[in-house]
């Protein structure tokens, strides 16, 4: 792990070594995902099915899941982890049911009312990527909202053999189909739609450089669908003091650093004795790790930060605006207004990032690569859509219209002044006007 | 107006007559776009003022309008328009206002606290287009929930010479700086910053295509910045029945047709007397507007639509999704929870489309082209971001444990599982775990 001084740093260099990687894709990436999504509009299923065999060397038994499968999946299952996934599962249940919105209704002014509505998506597909473990936790942090927010129909595509974990958390999400579909085909599936597979109106999950790519593509086309949030490689900034455990931190860094060999790792600490604590924890606790490898890439470009004080230090973190930002100081939460621009925040020792991936309750679906400043943590909001109403009187038309009659005016808009005008003539006609205007 | 029946249609001639046409850009504005953001990064101001000159063919005096310049258009502007604009700034202020998120914190298991944050995100940019008519309403719909949202920087462009109407506006919304600049170039100039215009984070407004196909360019760059929401021509759908009067629903649709040439307009009746009454009125008052040449060509395009029933008429609406929903029946708040896939809804006779545009307090942008599926009307949500935070308690940890352990497990992340299993030994070292299990 590199240490830097922050205040030996000039500006430019502040900037610089919190600067992300830029990802390239590359335009072969970008041609090869236009050919599989143009294959998958024109040739639908059997697309899918050559896809399929060429990138994941299966034929599966059919495209769809079937619900024979998926119980025998459930059976295979242990006890124990049939526990664990019922416990997350009622977590996030509990904390996305809590973010259910109020009803909106407000009279502006009288006779005039404004409301706000929302209703469920009403198609949403769920991504789960395949590779060397199933992720059952990303399928309860996407199937828990979409069930929580009433979308109609939830689909799920995963590239084939899908674990039985998976399909297990589908089956508790109540998910309506999933799809032995992995990959950028199974993007361009959803978008689109297919003999076999639904299509839905907005994609959420996490993929590789193909399947980022893929819902790029897809979300730009308007016959195409929405997606969840932009993707980048997963951060974790540590916020620690001289009262931190340095063991704790150094677990905390290595369980973000096992991600990927691209997994941002920053410690920020106003005590240069807990920075060297913690390089030195992190050296020790490494040689336990079966994710080693990957660990140290992803460590070769991680930052220990010594700064100056607890205030720079939550500077330098608002500025970075990590994925998750981990507090382990003396009053965390006194810190808590503070902060800024992160996607999840975990404070105080006992708040470890492994909590908030599986079973707090918050969604692990978070806004990465200095997105924090503008995107949101993942949560029921992002499976609906809020609409506004008015409904106006006699009597709100009458007040509201000098006021619509004069800016009309001023941008020139005749008709839009008629759709008023038109309506108090007939008031008049009927003689209401008088009665409102007393 | 083109009139169908829509039950003597096929499924697919169905879908062909909603379809929207398709916006194609040119790679001509694509390319052009590029070379202004490129020329906007490189050389800053002095690229602003060039293509200020070349595009607006005026030479401000400054980039930044002066607080002097601010203060003499308010001077300037008619008491009449002055009480309309503050009218319409206090309505749109109490709707907004009703939209500031409750706070939220579940306990999930016992010592398990999540929590949900919201923040202002900190520089915001509004874009105003020019034209022969200045948009302050469209100043007031943008920077009113920024100002209630608390956004730490408020920046607005706007093509020069900017109207009174519009500077006296970003006065009544405590807007920081606005600056002379339009077009692709001021896009360009808040995404990237320049020595005078500030960097932002997000930046909000209507445009042109140039407008649009930089908006487009530079939230494509994780250096650039997020955008509100795609953009598209505007729409209007009315649903109205026997009891509707014809010539407010002619109103309503002249004054979606006089927006642009490319402005949507559809009415769905089942009644075919309304059809042919409302067809009628159209004709009539189209003569007397001083933008008919604008509503004609918007009307070659428009569409009437026969249904069988209420029902029918709908799920019509519902399928094409509109940007503005006007019901005018007997009953319209019955039909409320019925209608989906609207921008904003205006229920009943007295409710025009004219009063969402300009005071009735909603927000007047709105998704349109087919994104009412997914996206939402604009409101203090876009000016703001969630984060999520939790705090474990030595109690709430060890409950988890189980379940982030088997999790884990499933998912072959050691550090992660380690993270935990770190914490559990330190509380049974110090003696703490038998306490927490009795
Ligand atoms: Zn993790
Ligand atoms: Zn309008």
């Amino acid at each position: 792990m590199r240490t830097v001084v922050w205040q030996s740093l000039s500006e430019t260099q502040q900037e610089s070594v919190l600067e992300r990687p830029a990802i390239s894709e590359g335009a072969n990436i970008t041609a090869a995902v236009t050919d599989v999504i143009n294959a998958v509009r024109s040739q639908g299923d059997d697309a899918l099915l050559v896809l399929t065999e060429k990138f994941d060397r299966v034929t599966p038994a059919s495209l769809r899941v079937s619900q024979d499968e998926i119980d025998a999946a459930s059976e295979r299952l242990s006890e124990t982890m049939k526990q664990a996934l019922e416990q997350a599962y009622n977590n996030i249940c509990k904390f996305h049911k809590a973010q259910k919105p109020q009803p909106l209704k407000v009279e502006t002014q009288p006779g005039v009312v404004c409301e706000q509505v929302t209703r469920p998506i009403n198609k949403v597909g769920l991504y789960i990527p395949g590779g060397s473990a199933p992720l059952p936790s990303t399928v309860l942090m996407l199937g828990v909202p979409a069930q929580i927010a009433g979308c109609r129909k939830v689909v799920l595509c995963s590239p084939p053999p899908i674990a039985d974990e998976i399909l297990y958390v589908a089956k508790l999400c109540n998910i309506d189909e999933v799809y032995n579909v992995g990959g950028a085909q199974a993007v361009a599936a959803m978008a689109y739609g297919t003999e076999t597979v639904a299509k839905v109106d907005k994609i959420f999950g996490p993929g590789n450089a193909y399947v980022t790519e893929a819902k790029r593509q897809i979300s730009n086309d308007f016959r195409g669908a929405a997606i969840d949030m932009p993707a980048g490689p997963s951060e974790v900034l540590v916020i620690a003091d001289e009262t931190a455990n340095p063991e704790f931190v150094a677990a905390d860094l290595l369980s973000q650093a096992e991600h990927g060999p691209d997994s941002q790792v920053v410690l920020v600490t106003p005590s240069p004795i807990i920075a060297d604590k913690v390089a030195d924890a992190v050296s020790r606790q490494l040689k336990l790790l079966s994710r080693q490898e990957i660990a140290v890439q992803a460590l070769a470009s991680s930052l220990v930060i010594v700064a100056e004080s607890l205030t720079q230090a939550i500077s330098i973190s608002n500025f970075y605006g990590p994925e998750h930002l981990i507090v382990q100081t003396k009053n965390p939460r006194e810190l808590l207004p503070l902060l800024d621009n992160a996607g999840s925040i975990f404070l105080g020792q006992w708040s470890p990032e492994s909590a908030g991936d599986y079973a707090s309750g918050t969604n692990h679906v978070l806004p990465t690569y200095g997105y924090t400043r503008t995107y949101s943590s993942l949560g029921l909001a992002d499976f609906s859509k809020r609409m506004t109403v008015q409904e106006l009187s006699a009597e709100g038309i009458l007040n509201l219209a000098p006021t619509v009659v004069a800016m009309a005016d001023a941008e020139g808009l005749d008709a839009h002044k008629r759709a008023v005008t038109i309506r108090l003539d007939a008031l008049e006609q009927c003689g209401r006007l008088d009665n409102l205007s007393n």
